[in-house]
Formats: C-alpha cells, structure tokens, sequence
C-alpha cells in the first residue's frame, strides 16, 4: 500500500512528459482534463521550465486560476509570465475574492487595473477590505463570504431564508449572528440549526463563546488556536467587534504546511517556497548570505587552529584529532537545536523553565560527554598508544559537548527574543561555534598539557 | 499584537507555579478549571516531572481523558504512571471509541479489561473494529460515529429524522448515504440538505463522487489528499465499500503536525515525541546511535587527515585551512538535504526528473564553488601571500561543493529507496561525507602543488 501513491504520481507524469515529447498535444490536454488544479499544481512544480510551460499552454483556461493558487510563488510568478493580460484576468475573475488578494502581489499593475474594473463595486469594496490586511495576518487570510442572520428572528426563518438564498459557500458550517450594524453576537452552528427546534429564536440557540480573531491576529497564533480548539471556521473582527470575515480550515491547514516547510527548509538557511527548477543563477544567489556568514565563521575557526600552529607542528597527530572534536559537538548540538526549535513552535518553552531546560540539556551532554568522549580515548589510546594525547582528546570531547548543550538551547532561543524565525540559521550559528570551541579546547588543552 | 500569545502562555504558567510554590492549590485548581484541556496539556508539557505531577493531581477528572489525548506520548505514559486503575477508567470512559483506541497502547491489560467492560456491547465492537487497523492508517484515524442516510428517503424525512435524533457528533458536515447492506453510494452535505427543495429525495441532490479511502490508506496519504483537495470530512470504506467510519479535519491537523514534528526532530536524528523533561539517562540514551554513527565517521575524516601527516607536518598552515574546505561544503549541503527532503514530502521529486534536478544541484554548486573559492582564495593570498596555497584552497572548495550537491541530493534520496525517512539523519551522512572528501580533496591537492 505504501508503494501506491509514489507511483501514481509518476504515472501521470510520466504520461504527460511522453505525450510532450511524442507531440501529442491531444493526449497531453485530455490528462490534464480529469486532474483536479492541486494535482495540475503540484506536476507543474516537478518539471523542469521549458516542460512546465508547454504543460500550462495546455490546461484549460478554466482551471488556470486554481492552479496558480496552488503552486509556490516562485512557480507562480513563472506561469504568471507566460499569460497575456487578458488570459490573467479571466483566470482571476473566476476565483474568490480572498483568493484573488493572494494573487495580487504577482500581477502587474495594468492586470490588476482590468481585474478591478471587470469586478462589481461591491467585491471591489471587499478586495479592498481584505488587501488592507498584511498576508500573513487573519485579516489576509480570511473570506469575506459570511452568510449572516438576526439573532431575534425564529430558526423556522433561518431555514426559509437559506433556501430561498440557494448555495452556500464552500465550507460554511457556522452562520454569523450580527446585529444590525453588523457586530457579531454569536454562531448558529447549521448542525444545531437542523437539531433544536425550529419555533425557537436564533438568541436561544446561538453559541455566545465564540473563538474569534481580530483581523491583525499573525497567521501562525490563528493556526495554532485552529490546532488546539480543533476549529473548522472561525469569525474575523474588526476593532469595533463588527463581523468582516471568516476562516476556514482549509487555509489553515495551507498556513500550517508552509511553517513546516519554512522550519524544514530554514534549518538550511533557505527561503521555504524555493522553486527546484529555478534558474541556476537565482538559486545560486539564494544561497550567498548563508555561504558569506559561514565563510566568515570557518575563517574565525580556522584563526583559532593558526593561533596553535606551533603546536601543532610539535605533534601533528592533533591536526587528525580535532576535526572529531568539532563534529561530534557539531551534530549533538544541532539536535538539541532540534528539539528546541520545535518546543518554540508549539509553545512550550517559557522562560519560567528555560533555566531547568539549560540543566537537563547540560546534564545530558555530560553524561554523553563523559561516556562518548572516554570512548573516544580508548580508540585513540588503541592507535596512538599514547595515555595523555586520549585524556586531552576525552576532556576536550566532554567540555565542547557542553558548549554544544548551551548553545543548542540559547542560539534558538535568542533568534526568537531578536524577532526572528528561531529555525532560520541556528544550525549554522551552532555549528561555527562548536567548531572554533571545539579547536580552542582541544588545541589549548594539547599545548598545556602535551607540549 | 505579536507579543500577545507568547505573554499569555507564561501568564497562567507562571500563576500556576507560583501557586504551586507557595501552596495555594486552590488558586491552581481555580486558574485549570478554566483552561482548556488542550491548554492543561500544553501547560503540563512545558514543565518539569516534578510540579507537573502536583499540577496533574490537581486536575480535575473530568479532563483527564482529553488532556492525556493532547500530550505527547512521553509524557502521557508518565501522567497515566501517575493514575490508578479507576482514575484511568473514568477517564477513558468520557472519551469517544476513537479516541479511547488511542489510549489503549499506554494502559496495562486490566485497565483495558475494565474499561471494555464498562463499554456497552455495540461500543465494544466498535473499538474492537478501530483497534483492528494500525494507528498510522485511515482506520487508526477514524472515528465510528457516523449519520446515514437512506437514497430513496425525501429531504423532509432526512430533515425530521435530524431533528428526532438531536445533537450531531462533532464536525457533522455530510450526512452518508448507504445501502441496507451498508454500503456506501454517496454523501448528502448539509449545506444542501438546507439550500435545497425538501421535497427532493436523497439520492436527486447526493454527491455520488466522493474522496473516500479505504481502512488500510497510510495517514500521510490521508493528510495528503486532505490538504490538496481542501477537504473537511472523507468516509471510510473497507474492501466492500461498506462505510465504517468518517475521518474529520481535526484529526488530519494532528497528523500534518506529527509529519511536521518528525522533519524538524529527524534532521536531527532524534525521535519526533521526546519529552523536553524526560530523565536525563534516557535523553541521553536516545542520541547514542547518532553519537556513534558520527564518531565512527569522525574517526574516518581522522584518518583521512592522518594519512597527510607528512605535508600538514612540512605545511602547518594546511590544518587551519582545511576545516574551511569542510565546513562551507557541509553547510551548503545541508541546503540541498533540505530541499530534496520537503520535495519528497510534498511529492515534487519523481524519478523522471531526478537526473535533471541533480544537473540543476551541480551547476548551483558550480557557480557558488567559482565564486566563492575565489572570495577564499583571494582572502588566504591576502593573510599568506601565497598564490599556489590560496589556488588549491579555491579549487577544493569547488570540488568539494560538487561533492555536496550531489550528495545532498542522493542521500534522501537512498534514504527513501531503503524505505527509510529521508529526514532522519540525512545531515549526519551527508556531513561526514563532506568532511571526509573536504579533508581529502584539499590535502591531496595540497601535496601534488605544494610538497
């Protein structure tokens, strides 16, 4: 079972590449035909460029929105290139108003213009509402699509008027109870809707505790409450407490994948929406602030080895040692990195018991320290025969696995009081640190000791 | 408004400890009675063994059972050590079937014996039934309490069975319509049920095309088809298509969580659920298979080094150069694990495209080793005023992010094919590999030119 589904992506894949190449266009738009827009997306995202774009020549027009929504920005902004004016406003004008917002930031001024003029004054009023709203905030998150009742009417009137109304939107499970000018007083839930009686008023049935967001929330506090009250959708407010919108689970879970993403790919220092296929030159230039940093770093460490230089000469043997030193510590910490990156993230560091956190991790590496790092020594002993170069080697492993510990839980934690994404380029921080401690320690200990 | 969440945790945290301290468990007992249970799990976690035991006793029972649901597995074994057998009993008894199968794997069999015998009879086989599929499937994720319908029924009888019935399980977004023989032909959403003419029958308004899965689909398929195609509740079906459940959006968060967690803990080789208080022995213990594996691959890049004693002996200057030639090219590495490892989880990397994406790596590393070998070059002319040592330092370099990229890319790769996690450890490999040919390729061009 596992097997499945690696497969069946290629399949189609697969299919469609052929058809490409065999010029059989035919077969090509008739596969894209019966995919859904995530999964003409997510083929989009894992072909090369010039494939992509005879692929999105293909899809139909209809689908072309969709699909821009569900693939990265990078991507994105490379389909956006290959359309004309008039094929972006279409495919626009097709989605919601939320969904056109998130489209916004890509299209060019002319484009955007014709979108506006082609939509009615009331949904321009409400892509302005929702562009107020930064990205990644609920505001920029939500629908503005709430379906909104009285709370003195009966549910008799709520049930007529819904019918009389016709199709919900997507994903609707609440109605929004306001009153006139439009604060919200509470939720009708459509299960209680169609479970209490219908003679009762809206007021009597309605759930006055209402986990609600103000539209300037950051995503990632709405994301973290959806996860922990397991909400499907939830109310946005304004300052007044006055209804403007709605946010459903689906881009939560959206918001949820991309802070995922974001610590998976910021433990690398990369950006999380990188294209693989982007051009050589881009993805090269992505990567120089982390290279420049680490170079700097590795030019710190490797001072600190020229600073013992003499030492090294006298025994030449340290060279081989100290590089297990650094590695060890290097990859202990980066653990501990780990583990407190991800207690960030889901809340459960404080700084009531960061103290304890430090002790626990400091305790754990001297235990590992000690046991590893006399390891460590007898192999050196097996080798080099040589009792007080092993004792140097097991000492300095211990020390630097405690700088690891220290630094493991600090870099994060510190990222993270600066405002920053405690993901983002700890694991270089860590690792600069415990190679230049980890030479200092060693080559100090050594010429101290040995020399 | 940023700040707002991270005060509030350590708000009634910090209450909490400081009434524990001073003694006041009426304070303690008053500030949990308003928490959430997801919040009292949360609390429990971010403190250490000894105040969560007085906080957990504190607890009132009747969110037991949701709190232990919340937790990690770490520290949910070590509050269930905390109870005895009735307290475990009534705790479980307040939770659905799907939810008490998740407890079940931490209770000893005589808490099992009680609580089954405290089930009603039909209770018992359906728990019987959830426990029959692995955690990690949609069977493990389902739960049994689904509503259903019958086709041939008019929307008005559906709407007066809903209200007869009362209350609906949580997230009721569809009804199911089966057979007599349970036997799943689609689903009637209640958004329908209340837009749609009541006299219509169920089976002129049902959705006959359903994402449906079956009992033994992975969850991270599950999670997969969740996300891409935005959905909030899917049906269950076994090999008949007999519906035995539904599985809710709450729970898929849970799993895109889990998934998430194990990425950020993995790259790190540690297990996704370490308690952050866990005994210091057993944290310990849980890093020395990667302590080991990394010192042996220390041991290697040591001995690699070691067989240049001879040119680092008439060369000192070499041992503080090489750690550079290892560390930008473990960094950059890094990078791509990163990369490939997220493609992998979202599904982007397919075999076709493989060769392609490895062409795309090298020539990233191509132009960031010209660059940047240069940079380094230039940099050690400048402190050594040596144009051959600063030649050789450049072209490693070069080489050694040729090594990187395509490493970085293969080792999740061989990682996945092995039908292992490609996170688990992919950086660890990955770095002894750059350390080992850094060390290698630098020295020996060192020798050939300079010795």
């Amino acid at each position: 079972v596992k097997a499945r589904k690696k497969k069946k992506l290629p399949n189609y894949t697969q299919i469609i590449l052929e058809s490409l190449e065999g010029g059989d266009t035919a077969r090509v738009r008739s596969v894209l035909g019966q995919l859904h827009p995530a999964d003409i997306g997510k083929l989009l995202e894992s072909i090369p460029p010039q494939q992509r774009h005879a692929v999105w020549a293909l899809t139909e027009p209809g689908k072309d929105g969709e699909v821009l929504l569900e693939v990265s920005e990078d991507v994105r902004r490379d389909l956006i290139r290959e359309m004309d004016g008039a094929e972006l406003v279409a495919a626009a004008r097709a989605l919601d108003i939320d969904d056109i917002a998130d489209l916004i930031p890509d299209l060019s001024d002319e484009v955007i213009a014709e979108i506006l003029f082609a939509l009615g004054k009331q949904d321009r009023q409400r892509l302005d509402a929702v562009l107020s709203y930064a990205d990644d905030t609920a505001g920029g998150l939500m629908n503005v699509d709430t379906v909104t009742v009285r709370e003195n009417i009966s549910q008799e009137v709520v049930l007529r008027y819904l019918r009389s109304r016709g199709a919900l939107p997507e994903h609707t499970v609440n109605l929004f109870v306001v009153d006139r000018a439009d604060h919200l007083l509470g939720v009708l839930p459509l299960t209680r809707l169609l479970t209490t009686d219908t003679s009762l008023r809206v007021s009597q049935v309605m759930d006055r505790d209402v986990t609600k967001f103000a539209a300037t929330t950051p995503d990632r506090d709405v994301a973290a409450a959806f996860e922990r009250y397991n909400l499907v959708a939830a109310p946005v407010v304004d300052e007044q407490n006055r209804l403007i919108g709605r946010i459903t689970i689906d881009d939560v879970v959206d918001v949820l994948r991309e802070r995922a993403d974001e610590s998976i790919m910021g433990m690398g220092g990369l950006h999380k929406e990188e294209d693989l296929f982007a051009p050589v030159l881009r993805k090269a230039r992505n990567r120089w602030p982390w290279i420049l940093l680490n170079l700097v770093t590795a030019f710190v460490a490797s001072s600190v080895i020229g600073a013992y230089q003499e030492t090294i000469h006298v025994l030449v043997v340290l060279a081989a040692l100290m590089p297990i030193v650094a590695a060890i510590a290097g990859n202990t910490g980066n653990q501990t990195v780990a583990l407190i990156v991800r207690a960030l993230a889901l809340g459960e560091v404080n700084y009531a018991s960061l103290g304890r956190l430090l002790l626990r991790e400091l305790a754990v590496s001297a235990v590992n320290g000690a046991l590893w790092g006399l390891i460590a020594g007898v192999v050196v002993w097996v080798i080099y025969r040589d009792l007080r170069l092993a004792s140097v080697l097991a000492v300095a492993m211990l020390l630097n696995l405690l700088v690891a510990a220290a630094m493991g839980v600090l870099i994060p934690l510190v990222l993270r009081r600066m405002g920053r994404d405690p993901a983002l380029g700890s694991t270089v921080l860590l690792t600069a640190t415990t190679d230049s401690m980890g030479f200092l320690i060693f080559l100090s200990l050594a010429t101290f000791v040995l020399v």
